[in-house]
């Protein structure tokens, strides 16, 4: 279990678990930072899917998309191969065509890094942005509110 | 659980689970093929760690390394977002200073990759290849002989 | 200029030189073998464009692509950061509906892999194999029979 | 060359062209933005060597490393398969450990992502951040005093 969110008595951001493998690591023995945002890419599709109720995949084959418009990212502390890094995210804000994620990075409980996204929603075959309306717009709002999600402990991956 | 190996009456090698992201599909919606050989870099060390039971990042630590010296790969069948593909590992021969891997690549228990592998042993402090002794040896010896590894179904990552 | 092919007095396949970065390095210092397999990739596109002459990008923004279906690689010296590695393109075979090319990566003249690829021709709306014929055939086939590409010496990327 | 930077009269930063291939894009058909994060390590190596005249492999080779401790990025338009992406870099600031440097990515002079980063200058060999001096700190600040680079046409990959 999530050791940092465990501890939380309240409503818990969703949480996703990666390895840090040798895939990851630089000639330094640290994860190389764009590697960080694959990790937290991999955060937002199972958020989609287990915080929000919509398997991501799905809605990729359903001809949308959330491009990330902005994004910054403190590294904090380095990560190594073996570490595993918990990535919470918090939903900050909702837009009318987008909306913006903060991403907290610990392992064992202990922050590595700290970023924030915003992202829009993107039709894939019309090729534009999209108002966030109707189904998707209630899940946002309703995790939003409850600010709860719940660790993924084992993400499959 | 693994499908493709719940059948399996006997011994059955080490299996990583993964599941297909974003990051590894292309625009065709397919996985891009150096992306599975990141996978199977995956399925090594969680073999590593669970099938050999020496852990992958202690050892990288201690200063050795096993760099892949010839790798081939059919790509059966393509992988789509959202597949969770199950590497099995078996190990086909040990030699001196190498060892060569077979990677069988299944989704719902359908082939979609077949790969083998010769990784050797290196020394990241000499910067040499090392001779396959001691304790090491005696370990791929008992995987090569039992045939066994079992499942990891939720590698975490 | 490509030392390893300018000796050569006829005709010589076409040849992409790719810097190698930090990006592309491990841990040991020295090129994750997944890399490769980007780079293999470039070379392949850029044949495409130089060598036969068919904008890579146009190609597949008019519905094609070129799915590797099987690839194997021997890593026989590994590169360094720093380094210029040349990939060589050789048409060795055209089939029906794929066709095998080889590649020899060289750093100044000195072989550090040699691999080998099928690849399909797809169609990326229908979703199926595709037949090689008309003009894709024609320019394989002049590719084959002369032998000839010329090395890019500069492949801006 | 360049065209956003061959307008301009005065000195300009020193710039990177990259191809836009395969390997960047997504199911969308347009870069996925960790891939970005990759093409700007990429400008601050050539940048490193053409723009400081410092050679990145041989820095890193005698155990400095430049991790980036923060980084921001605007993706304004998106870029495709075929486009040659531009990174100008910018150094706009030098501190006592640290330097700050801006990136603007054009194609055909239209802006598609500005950026800003920090990082660190580090040990790789003790493990620690390290005060910017001597040698290095002398070419930074020739760089910042006078804004010059000269865009790299051709940086070989």
């Amino acid at each position: 279990m999530n050791p940092a969110l465990a501890q939380a008595g309240g409503p818990r951001p969703f949480s996703l678990r990666l390895p840090i493998r040798f895939t990851h690591t630089d000639p330094a023995g640290i994860v190389f930072f764009p590697r960080f945002f694959e990790m937290i890419q991999a955060a937002v599709e199972e958020w989609f899917t287990h915080g929000l109720g919509i398997t991501f995949a799905k809605f990729v084959k359903d001809g949308f998309g959330t491009p990330t418009a902005h994004t910054e990212c403190d590294f904090l502390r380095p990560c190594f191969l073996g570490d595993f890094l918990d990535i919470a995210v918090t939903l900050e804000r909702i837009g009318r065509t987008s909306f913006e994620l903060s991403f907290e990075g610990t392992v064992d409980g202990e922050v590595r890094l700290r970023a924030r996204s915003v992202l829009v929603l993107f039709s894939l075959i019309r090729r534009t942005t999209l108002p966030i309306e109707g189904d998707l717009r209630a899940r946002l709002e309703r995790y939003r509110d409850l600010g709860m999600g719940g660790a993924v402990e084992n993400p499959r991956g």
